[in-house]
């Protein structure tokens, strides 16, 4: 029951010149579905990725890591859904190299051109066999079909398209992909995503972008505050749209391309929160005149992580003193309450430390029957913001995930 | 559903002289229910407390602040339920001191020597002049109905006793009371509990104490991440039993006196969890050998608080790799995670990075199943450790915090 999310249709989507997509039954959990996808990069592409902070991240995180900076490129992604290859301990290591081996085999590379991704359970062995026979069975397919192929308990694929100009006459294309839906609290990125562009991008500057971009998008969503093992955040500009290579942060291209990357991810990373665990309302989280960015996302997640407010947007039950009560155990140690605005959408509901006089219930309670809702506060301390999205906490997140495994 | 936790009669526990309790029905919220409860205290006693830092701390744990160390001493204690008096700016302030006020002229004392405490919902407005109107109709209680009138969505009524040899000759005895089901991740206190001793401590040497038993007891509980607005623990000292007073923490009694004590809130502290809202187990998160107790309680609260954790337990699956991503995540920047063991009672689950070769699926289940459940989680960096108890993520929580208001 995702919030206003629905599936792209291949015509939504634009192919990306220099790169190629498989996909193949690895029969890694569940028979007859997808859950094996290559991505093919042409030579000449830079790549740019991030990934989770979880001390415990996974096999394939720590060898996409040691990869992504190759002195020959990065030529090929290898991503499998069922298992994540996390908890698994040097045997795990040597699983994920077993399949950029076989993957490198097949797509005529060198295994350290290769970046592993896994999702799934933790803590049970990677059946890299499996993997490995199905790699000659893949067949190419397009963005949709990727996007429904590296899905876990999604119940939307996640793709997006941008168009846009970057530099004074070139028209530069992205596409992505991404999945998650629970344990989504990103530190680093969340889950799975991957975007392709055919901009030229030189490594180091696509790096930093990645970063960037990574910070303004899947690193402002939470559904249940845990942080995966296996979050991978990765963009791909294959240069083919044949522009010079923007190497370099001041060139005017680089915030052109940022911004259309970044508008990209943020449709992925919301998408991701639309199809959160149960999620039934989408909730937007903006902190105002905080004195620093870091106080403002501290007040945001408190007020996103709570489960108290989180099942009371459930509840459609204008219950806002919870709010308040996890601003006020934010952190911010000198916070002034008396003076904190909070808004819901355009209502204002506190003031000076109180219920603001000119608030009704009635008026609480046809917000919260919506099923995305902005909450607004404003601290009045300086002029630093902060947004934060996230879901509702339903009886459908505890039933998905009391049931995840059997 | 509480676990393993049943409620206490009035042959089970202690009176404690100098303490006489009273209460009432007030219509707070309910009709045909206690909600005012009034704990009359003896000149001559001690009091110490501590209270939350949640920013948004109710006008009551204000004014209870300020009355604390009033030079007169501290002769009555005054709570009621169905309103938090949170959220509700200077008219909130207000309101609890006309209650103080009202409850001095009926205690026959100053109103600076009352303490006022509100639990219940937030952001609405106090109805002192119900309370006031109440005062005249309460009648006297003892300790297991006055822990009965102070529940909001506590199932069980928490009351303990203790009684123990405090110096060469004397028996000291304390009984206790507490509330508290959901907001509960107490950073000081949880909601409210308290306790009467009839041992005599000077104020300043009662206060150290109660400070150091909230940490070693309702700061290590956690039912949902939520700090509230109103927790406020409380240790009354009558010094009725004759001894001269405790006013040093090198008095080999204080020592005596405070395991008593401790091992009273703990039991009370426990009561809360075994109670959360909507739970079906009791968990106890154990971490050993870590550099710092902080960093120690940091990890066991990381994995206490993960929705994905508490939902495995409600569905008592050992799906335990969501256990060791949750300390992946607990922000412990340099953890070795091929040195962590993770034990689920006696079960070494994981070690060097991964599932431990000795673990079977079965055991693992074998030990979900029960309704008390020990996680001992080994991080071999030092000699520090912390205990955190919680309960599961079920559908009753969401069912009750979704359907509080109503």
């Amino acid at each position: 029951m995702a919030v206003k999310l629905t599936e792209k249709t291949a015509e939504q989507l634009y192919g990306i010149d220099g790169i190629t997509l498989y996909t193949a039954q690895a029969g890694i959990k569940k028979p007859d579905q997808n859950d094996l996808t290559l991505i093919d990069i042409a030579a000449g592409s830079t790549v740019g990725a991030v990934f989770t902070t979880n001390r415990f991240c996974a096999a394939p995180v720590r060898v996409a890591k040691s990869h992504l900076f190759n002195e020959d490129g990065v030529r090929a992604l290898i991503i499998n859904t069922g298992n994540a290859n996390a908890g698994t301990g040097e045997q795990g290591r040597q699983d994920a190299l077993a399949v950029c081996a076989a993957a490198a085999g097949w797509a005529g590379c060198l295994p350290n051109q290769v970046l592993p991704f896994s999702t799934g359970v933790i803590l049970e062995p990677l059946p890299a066999d499996k993997i490995i026979a199905a790699l000659p069975k893949m067949q190419p397919a397009f963005w949709d079909v990727a996007a429904r192929a590296i899905m876990t308990t999604d119940t939307v694929p996640k793709a997006a398209s941008r168009e846009g100009k970057v530099g004074e006459k070139h028209t530069v294309r992205a596409t992505g992909i991404a999945k998650g839906s629970g344990m989504i609290h990103p530190n680093m990125a969340t889950m799975l995503a991957f975007i392709a562009t055919d901009a030229k991008v030189s490594q180091p500057v696509l790096q930093l972008m990645t970063q960037e971009i990574a910070d303004e998008t899947f690193n402002t969503i939470t559904v249940d505050g845990d942080t995966s093992t296996n979050d991978s955040f990765v963009i791909i500009a294959t240069g083919k749209n044949s522009q010079s290579e923007i190497d370099n942060i001041t060139d005017p291209r680089y915030a052109q391309l940022k911004e259309l990357l970044c508008s990209l991810a943020l449709e992925l990373a919301q998408a991701i929160v639309r199809d959160g665990e149960g999620a039934t309302k989408f909730i937007t989280i903006e902190v105002q005149n905080a004195k620093t960015r870091d106080e403002a996302r501290q007040a945001a997640y408190a007020v996103a992580r709570s489960p108290l407010v989180k099942t009371a947007f459930f509840a459609s039950d204008p219950n806002l003193g919870r709010l308040l009560a996890a601003i006020g155990y934010a952190g911010i140690a000198d916070l002034d309450t008396g003076l904190v605005e909070m808004y819901l959408d355009d209502i204002l509901v506190a003031e000076h430390g109180g219920r603001a006089a000119s608030y009704t219930e009635a008026q609480g309670q046809a917000v919260m029957a919506k099923d995305e809702i902005t909450v607004r506060i404003k601290l009045h301390r300086g002029q630093a913001a902060a947004t934060v999205y996230t879901c509702d906490l339903s009886h459908g997140y505890v039933s998905i995930n009391a049931d995840y495994r059997s």
